[in-house]
């Protein structure tokens, strides 16, 4: 099943079920007007919004042409980010100039949730000198968690998948580690791809607690990046369970993979700036590639051999925020 | 003014204005549900509620005697808590076996909002061995603040100060810490007392965007702290403008003060257990307090000369999570 929120005026928008295609959509019926609220309920709210699918498949949509999409939630209760993939851990260490983490647990920070950020919307930054990049990665939404879940019984809370860009402030990221404390300042709103999708909607690709997908990734038009997220070090199901061991997690907690990576990094390139820098500085000793500048686009895709549409795609603008 | 929240089944309960002594309460209208839906419109909802806090002041209120308060916010879209008392930083640097931090900014870290505990609810957590710890400290509440907003602007943000008790599982917390991801076990959710005051309502004891109270705080019903609010190294005015350097904050976030501390520790104590083995590592070398155990109880209140009632009273027990 595709699930959308479309812009109604509101803060949450209007949940809407879009065909296998995206060509067309169907509202969701009244006692379902948001995502949070078929998440909420989503026993409930499932086979309802499973039949409206149906509908679909048997050709009874409205063409979605001019619908103005919204991220999935644009706002969710919770926002935990983990660094799942390795070579990208260890690129950061390089591009950071830190000493290799020894880890024992996933890596995960809490980030802002108040706001994710629709597809095409332009973003708002205030200097170019706080280092702007972008960072690509897959995210799962779950029902609600109690503290204490296990790994393995974690995976049955994955309720849906979700593709985003995790924006990021570089230069201020450096010194905030240095704190402790994690990121505030460097990590302001994410961007989120239209299209939710149910794990069972990405086939043999959903395997493992893992997207088996690979995430295509444009620079101002060029080529930046084409990483399978297979590769994840650990699976959503594990960070899910990270996340819950000390706090139950609610429905519509949003969990994410950190920037998709691979050992390969050479041959497929990058699904953030700051991993490239880390690449040249191992290369050359210095970082060469500038972060990103006012006017600059990013494109972000996920791909598979079956379909050309799975979450939408990620086309924005950065812009210096009007003040 | 005083709000409250009650329990009235819904994720977010209902709003009531309560009496200066808190001995009595009305509802509020039923376009104002929650203190969320107040935020949202401050303008709109202020004079309401304040002609209704008026009505309590004429005596025209009932009593409060049966209600079941929760936190003032049951959950928030955003939770960003400073560090703000340099005593505080120091004797956690020396509990923890930190160098001393070199700091150009406001230390803050985003913590977990979807779920405040009340004031009275018995607090769960999963092992001893984590380190429970308690961290009674104010925070602010603000409404819609744009990105860029500066110190100064900032004060008019402040709607409502309130005053919590930040949770936290010191084990946890330090090899958190050394990941530079910040906290994400370490920090389970807070508690907050039932009361949430407008800053005027605070008098001659909200000057400089600081809350100049004393925080009492009792650890099995001895007195553990009494440390003076006043002796914040920033105003909430500084951190709210940190916090907003780089997003907007929406209506309803909450800005904490970090654990209250004072210069003079020796004479009158600490707002949390952490501290006191950082003292106890000053003098001796070694720790040797021991964090809490289940069946331990806090209790916190904020007094000045004037006012027996002010945000009402933190009193809990902490218990082993039932699974």
């Amino acid at each position: 099943m595709k699930l959308a929120t479309i812009d109604n005026g509101t803060r949450d928008g209007a949940l809407v079920i879009v065909s296998c295609d995206g060509q067309s959509y169907l509202p969701a019926p009244e006692k379902i007007p948001t995502l949070q609220v078929a998440l909420d309920n989503w026993s409930e709210s499932e086979p309802i919004l499973q039949a409206i699918f149906q509908q679909l498949k048997d050709g009874k949509g409205m063409s979605s042409a001019s619908l103005n999409y919204l991220a999935p939630l644009p706002r969710a209760w919770q926002w935990l980010d983990g660094s799942a993939f390795k070579s990208h851990g260890d690129l950061m260490d390089q591009a950071f100039g830190f000493e290799p983490k020894q880890l024992t647990k996933p890596l995960m920070y809490q980030g802002m949730s108040h706001q994710f950020l629709s597809a095409t919307a332009d973003v708002p930054f205030m200097k170019e000198e706080d280092g702007i990049d972008f960072e690509g990665e897959f995210a799962v939404i779950v029902d609600d968690v109690p503290m204490g879940t296990t790994a393995e019984h974690a995976l049955k809370h994955i309720k849906l998948v979700v593709l985003l860009n995790d924006w990021s402030l570089r230069t201020i990221a450096i010194p905030e580690m240095k704190t402790g404390f994690g990121w505030v300042q460097a990590k302001p709103a994410c961007s989120v791809a239209p299209v939710a999708l149910t794990p069972d909607e990405l086939g043999t690709a959903w395997c493992d607690g893992r997207v088996h997908l690979d995430l295509v990734v444009d620079w101002n038009g060029k080529r930046f990046g084409k990483a399978s997220s297979a590769e994840m070090g650990v699976g959503f199901h594990e960070l899910i369970a990270h996340a819950a061991a000390t706090r139950d997690l609610c429905a519509g907690t949003i969990i994410g993979s950190g920037t998709v990576s691979n050992e390969n990094y050479r041959e497929i390139g990058s699904s953030c700036i700051a991993e490239r820098r880390g690449i040249e500085t191992l290369d050359t000793g210095a970082a060469k590639t500038a972060y990103m500048s006012f006017g600059d686009q990013v494109r972000m895709e996920a791909v598979s051999d079956e379909s050309s549409h799975l979450f939408g795609t990620i086309e924005q603008t950065v812009i210096k925020k009007a003040l």
